[in-house]
């Protein structure tokens, strides 16, 4: 019989034992912010917060900037200067630098590259994908699964898929009739992923002929497949699970009054005649408001709780959010939608930073895949004294902001339907558990070595 | 008699204090990249040391962001979301919030506001600016003088002086007949400042009528007045000086092949009709070569290092250091005009680092104004798979880079003569004496109490 001392001590060691939370082990919540350059931040900032202002973001204690590689799929010691999403994101989740499209495969090669996803998994630790895109869109798909184009998100885009006029992709060499791995779809619903949360249930539901659809494969390999908002929570002890709350990607937050994006200066004739002449009508200013296709769409930051409490465990985990719009709406010229999207991001890391204050081994990162088109100019050109016709080439919009003056937008990359990307540096930001340990610049491939040191793999 | 012993150690202790360098005491150097945004740094890495390369800024071991604040000049709480390089650099030199061409005064108000050279002489430092441009441009004016207008540079145009067009600017309350302190040239000719190096002679010869010049005013307050590159030596208690190797802004060391810029693409016909339709023709690559202007034109690390020379005291001292033109070229789409000046930064900055590395109580600081139009965007685009035309509504310019690809540089802010400065968040590095002091994100304005701090003045 133990003495008295003893039954004592052992009752407050369980006590203890029993109120002491669990603190989650070496953790990665790495936020993208597609396409989240600096001017996309200052133009966010001086919207949402005025110019005085502040963005979460801006409250984290690292700051670094991020060289972006890319190659030529041709030549793959040539250097391309412009980056997409796809071989940016393959070189944050694999360490590799490879060319346009490609998904965690080697330019030229089509070797596959491991991503941080496996790694992590094969270590004992929980992964998540959030994405207010397709969960087949390059970015998430870049740390889950491999094919040589994104543009294979499903079994019906595999083979000579018409992504546009004479745009075909081809990836028939990834066909699991191949003996490949089959599209990003197939390949997420075989993944070891504990969590897929975003867009892209139609791509989970294409499928060809009488062969199983993604959705199907997801179900025999273990995952609750829903759709509804409602079931985002995470109780105890919840499955492994894919969320899919929208056809493609999820629709964005703002928009502009009456959908207004950028638009045309508007010269007099006489302005065509010679450009020192006659006068220009500039578009009308115009405020942010909700999208109303917006509806019951789960917030990035109702995603990221979600994920935050299913991944939570004291082994850690790995856990990528991206708002992906940022990029989207860019390209679509649509200063609204990109600002409500980097609102979302912000609200996301609000809580990855809570989780952080909680679980001090949880390393939180910042940053973006490439620059945008976004260029903040001035409402009155700086030229304006001179009296003559001053305005974009390209498009521009006026926006009214809530601290009372006019914030104007440049698109002015192309002349084609949607903007390009910029090959400028990034943005990275980081919780005070990098301190020290972050220089001032690094290329992007050496985030994935950051992440993975940290989560000891 | 002194023993012998105490002999001996007064000879030891008076060697050791002759052989004993002298350290200086709080000192700042400031640098300052016009227009040099991130962008910028990208393009020029890109160029200079390949995508995989570093410059010399990029081993500084701070690195920070700032958020430019302007307001407008008839309702000062306003914000301006574009700034130019007088109310920047009055934000920096003076603490100040102020409207676009104004020079350390007030918007609105027109109130004198006081520069750190200022008080730094009061308080026994020494001080020094050098610039690329003309001594009296915006950048170094506002850093020793006080006016309505930065186009006010000398005494021909204080009065209705028509700076282009309908362009008139006044700034005939400042005259010295009206009691006021004189043009900028003439102010600068009666500062405490010790050095001043860059162009401008122009400015300094010119005079109304039998006034005394800006040159006769800066000999009678001391100033040796120079213009030979030779005579860039600091020799040993040498006097006050003012060194100015042009008659306005310094030559820019590079300039594109047969002097190139960048172009317009050329539609084919066809495109006219239909946007789809036709091709383009992209301008042809072009390299980065000498510009055959430059001549004998001292370099910023020249007149960096003659200033760090005849800074030097033990005292300390503050010195601001501009490359001026990487502005002035991108406002003329010139990506080889602003590269080479760039590039000229970084030797400056590596000067300064060495002081720092001898003086350890330094601190070096570097930084841009503003932002600049120049996008580093997709040589080939990243819709170039949908075959139809595709290209900028501005200027572009390819240029051939030494690893061997091509780097694409976009200009499409305006279709004026020159191109608008963005509104976008600029970067800030600084060497490890800074360590821990610097936010991840300041205000512009900020800068000028983290200078006042180290000097502690
Ligand atoms: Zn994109
Ligand atoms: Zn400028």
């Amino acid at each position: 019989m133990k003495s008295p001392l003893a039954h004592t001590l052992c009752f407050a060691l369980a006590t203890l034992l029993h109120t002491m939370p669990v603190y989650a082990g070496p953790t990665v919540i790495l936020l993208i912010g597609d396409g989240m350059d600096e001017q996309q931040l200052t133009i966010a900032r001086n919207y949402l917060h005025g110019a005085s202002g502040r963005l979460a973001v801006d409250a984290l204690p690292v700051r670094s900037s991020v060289q972006v590689l890319t190659v030529a799929e041709k030549d793959p010691k040539r250097s391309i200067y412009v980056a997409d999403s796809a071989n940016s994101a393959t070189a944050m989740a694999t360490g590799n630098i490879t060319s346009r499209g490609r998904i965690a495969t080697s330019a030229g090669t089509d070797r596959d590259l491991e991503t941080i996803v496996s790694i992590a998994h094969r270590a004992g630790l929980r992964t998540g994908l959030v994405t207010t895109s397709s969960v087949t869109d390059a970015t998430p798909a870049s740390f889950a699964t491999h094919i040589s184009h994104r543009s294979c998100e499903d079994p019906t885009r595999m083979q000579s898929y018409e992504v546009a006029g004479d745009f075909v992709v081809d990836c028939s060499q990834d066909l699991q009739s191949h003996g490949g791995p089959g599209s990003i779809a197939e390949q997420l619903a075989r993944s070891p992923l504990d969590l897929i949360l975003g867009g892209g249930r139609g791509h989970f539901e294409a499928a060809i002929d009488s062969q199983e659809s993604p959705l199907a494969i997801a179900a025999r390999n273990g995952f609750d497949v829903f759709s509804s908002p409602a079931e985002l929570v995470a109780g105890e002890g919840v499955n492994r699970r894919i969320g899919l709350f929208a056809e493609r990607h999820l629709p964005v937050r703002w928009h502009g009054e009456q959908g207004r994006i950028a638009e045309k200066p508007q010269p007099s004739l006489l302005n065509y005649a010679y450009r020192y002449f006659g006068s220009v009508k500039q578009p009308q200013a115009f405020q942010c408001e909700d999208n109303p296709n917006y509806g019951d769409t789960p917030s990035l930051k109702a995603m990221t709780d979600t994920a935050l409490d299913q991944l939570h465990n004291d082994r850690g985990f790995f856990l990528m959010v991206e708002s992906a719009s940022i990029d989207k709406r860019s390209h679509q010229r649509d200063p609204c939608g990109q600002i409500g999207e980097v609102a979302q991001l912000m609200e996301a890391l609000q809580s990855a930073l809570a989780y952080a204050e909680k679980n001090p081994e949880t390393l939180v990162l910042v940053t973006a895949d490439h620059g945008q088109a976004a260029q903040l100019v001035p409402d009155e050109s700086i030229f304006a004294a001179y009296g003559v016709p001053i305005f974009t080439p390209g498009n521009i919009a006026r926006l009214q902001t809530p601290e009372g003056s006019i914030m104007a937008i440049n698109y002015a990359t192309n002349q084609f339907d949607v903007e390009e990307h910029t090959g400028v540096q990034v943005p990275l930001f980081a919780n005070d558990v990098a301190a020290g340990k972050i220089p001032p610049l690094l290329f992007q491939h050496e985030i994935f070595g950051l992440m993975r040191d940290h989560l000891g793999i």
